[in-house]
């Protein structure tokens, strides 16, 4: 849900200068062997031993060095194996022949941007949640149990274990019509986003460039993003207080967020869910139902997925990324059956299936329930949050004019701002200049695209996400809000 | 490298009838427990337990089954947590409100094709050495000391860990110009070759319907498609002895694989190198080098990487998929300065990043060597399959007219047929009479992609893989192999 990302910090790799009299250091014998490899390593690529330069002997620089023989055996044959010496029969250990070119790397770039002090804005959980035991634990029994075949190549669709846990799962967590035939497992939504416009594209799509697409406006730009790189043609589905509205006629697909509408957090209306649903099967369009909030739903009872009324209408996309990390790249889709051998063929030649290791393990935590275990302790962690969030906004001393919207669900609310007040740029900088870090409803506009901003009327608001900063960190960055928003 | 796939089982997910009077197995609480889970959500999904009907309390359904009333406190919350029920104030546990919809899943197919009882396709390497113990060590390291922000969406270049690692490495065995700046981490060699093609698209490639690329001709008919799927055009790059040959004018990129060419097992040789890079400098066009094979070199010393010589003309691939395992889909890219930023790009809006646990624990494994002792160990492994396999069939009983070819690397051999004898189609049938699969050479030339079949006059062979069979099933396999050779 985000569509920054991190220019990570580039280590340099430049060699240190090592003295062919090496000069190692005491310590471990571990130590001093990795010292003595590093030492060879670096005269080579530097060029002070050149191809064709014969060692000493293990013996001999055994006992100049003071090491053991056992351990200068052993470094040269770490680089022998590394390709950087060669044990000739009869003449010992001489330097590898070695391609010319360019061998010092330039050092590297570090370009890390400055972390906001407090950081509202959504589209992450809270990582720092993530089960590693749970994940650990599930690691260690796949890996101790999986036959070996599990290693080779997989099937696409994803595996069997998996679509079999995720099938359970979604039919009775999320009332999903998901038998394991219906699943292709993705890594991640944007990858099931993407193969499907593709596969829309291939099959005709409007002819005229490409599969036309109608996504909820306002929306995710980085999804719509998505679904223009591979191919599609973006119309837009505009939302109000029911949720995302008429269906345009050309459209050959519809994408929308049921469970809580990304970003004013609105649950889609009953007559809307049918009307959306009637749309595709009387004009035989492709609904796609992402619901990346489905498991987060605290007021009433959990809504059920869409496309549990209409399976051979709607793509369900779910991802483990809000409940897991999204890290995991791990997803999944469930499918009308005549899309999914096309889809299956998609992934086959796009990265030929999603990693099975991973795949494995969140089978197994599905299967023993500790998948629905951390998604509970999740939900309440989440509900908490949500509750001080409101409580602070709207309790003794309410921000007049500011709305707390679409908080039945998820880890983000909207705040409407008031017509009369100051604008979203406005609160965006006092809040960058108290070190807080918040979302614009203004982005998400589909003419933001056109970088024609949003249109005169349109409404204001932050989009505030809850699930970032660490519990420590929570209530102060709420803080820092009311100040923002405070007169 | 195989371009199949299994179709496998579908467990079927139909519900077993439960009586309401939950009859329930004596065992451990734990088991008694699950087995009132699964009893009370077959009720609720089969309709006998209606929404809105009200559950006994925790304490009757306690006395009546026998269960201590904390275990079935437990069911309904499990039950509560996954929506099927819903606790109200006042009125104790009902079921919950479920949207109707078709619920009963079709009864999976099962169509596994049965597998050969000897296996000499090539394509997969001996996945029966999976190290499970170190992955599962660097597993538990990388969980027990990575930050939250690693369980986040992460950079879609990888993570700095193993792009810092994988420089290192890939300098010291492979000879290439590596700096973590230049490496993009993707999921295997298909979805490396996939964005690239899709980014020569981008940029133009010829305009006139997709970048033309040449690939090596015979070549593996799975990547031309790989291509073809990303908006490429695929012309033919003939392989002779000594390797890919004359690059076509018109092509934007040529894909080679220079230390073993799939499927002759030719090395490029020397001349060929520098017309490649020639040509690449000169006409400004791209060469990628699929460096499939690069570890398992046996004869000589490793032949470094055609990238270490013309970094800024040369996308170097290279996977973890034969020297761990394809499983993984653990892949990298070397590019070009000018390529990182369109190639990331590609990778974003594609599927975001590669999971970024298999990343780390791949970073572990080669930061303490431990990818460097199982690579060597592997490597001896295949020589020795390779010794017994060129042993049986050019020792004491020669095979008239068969040829031996390829051999010096990897884990495929050609095994050229004469021309007076069997064509490739009457010896893969009478090998699979006696149970045994192995590749053919006639697939692999770019007009079997139209279904023309191999041009008159065009060499016979076998594709051997003897990376597959298990230590046990090997010396068996090779026994038929030479019988269906034999006269």
């Amino acid at each position: 849900m985000d569509d920054s990302w991190p220019t990570s910090a580039a280590e340099a790799l430049g060699g240190t200068g090592v003295d062919l009299h090496l000069d190692l250091p005491h310590g471990t014998p571990h130590g001093r062997r990795a010292a003595l490899e590093r030492a060879l390593r670096d005269a080579v690529r530097g060029g002070r031993l050149a191809p064709g330069s014969r060692l000493p002997s293990s013996r001999r620089l055994a006992a100049e060095t003071g090491l053991s023989r056992g351990t200068v055996k052993s470094a040269y044959d770490q680089l022998t194996a590394e390709g950087y010496l060669t044990a000739r029969q009869g003449s010992g250990t001489v330097v590898a022949d070695r391609p010319q070119g360019p061998s010092a790397p330039a050092p590297g770039r570090s370009a890390v941007p400055r972390a906001p002090r407090h950081d509202l804005r959504p589209g992450s959980p809270d990582v720092t949640s993530f089960p590693t035991s749970a994940w650990l634990r599930a690691t260690r029994r796949v890996l101790s149990a999986a036959p070996s075949a599990a290693y080779d190549y997989g099937d696409p669709r994803g595996t069997a274990e998996l679509r079999t846990a995720l099938a359970g799962y979604l039919g009775r967590t999320r009332g999903v019509v998901a038998e394991p035939d219906r699943i292709v497992v993705v890594s991640g939504y944007v990858q099931g986003l993407s193969l499907l416009t593709g596969v829309l594209g291939g099959r005709g799509g409007r002819e005229r460039g490409g599969p036309v697409v109608a996504m909820e406006d306002p929306g995710l730009p980085f999804h719509r993003e998505v679904v223009r790189r591979a191919g599609g043609r973006v119309v837009p589905l505009p939302v109000d207080e029911w949720g995302a509205g008429a269906c345009p006629r050309e459209a050959d697909a519809v994408v929308v967020t049921p469970a809580h509408q990304y970003p004013t957090g609105v649950t889609l209306h009953p007559a809307r869910r049918h009307a959306l649903t009637a749309w595709a099967r009387e004009g035989g369009g492709l609904v796609v139902e992402d619901d990346y909030d489905g498991e987060f739903r605290y007021d009433r009872q959990p809504v059920g997925a869409l496309q549990g009324t209409a399976p051979d209408q709607v793509v369900y996309l779910g991802t483990a990324s809000k409940t897991l990390g999204p890290a995991l790249r791990l997803g999944w889709m469930v499918l009308p059956p005549h899309l999914v051998a096309p889809v299956a063929e998609a992934k086959l030649y796009s990265d030929y299936h999603t990693g099975s290791v991973g795949q494995l393990a969140l089978a197994e935590l599905i299967a023993d329930h500790a998948y629905d275990r951390h998604v509970r302790a999740a939900r309440l962690r989440y509900r908490r949050r949500r509750d001080l969030l409101v409580a602070r906004l709207t309790g003794e001393a309410p921000y007049p004019g500011v709305e707390v919207r679409g908080v039945a669900a998820g880890l983000h609310a909207l705040l409407g701002l008031p017509q009369d007040g100051p604008d979203e740029a406005e609160v965006l900088r006092r809040a960058a200049a108290l070190g807080l870090a918040v979302g614009a409803l203004g982005e998400h506009w589909h003419a933001a695209d056109d970088a024609v901003g949003p249109g005169p009327g349109r409404p204001q608001g932050l989009i505030v996400g809850y699930g970032t900063p660490g519990e420590g960190g929570y209530p102060a960055a709420l803080d820092i809000l009311t100040r923002v928003l405070g007169p």
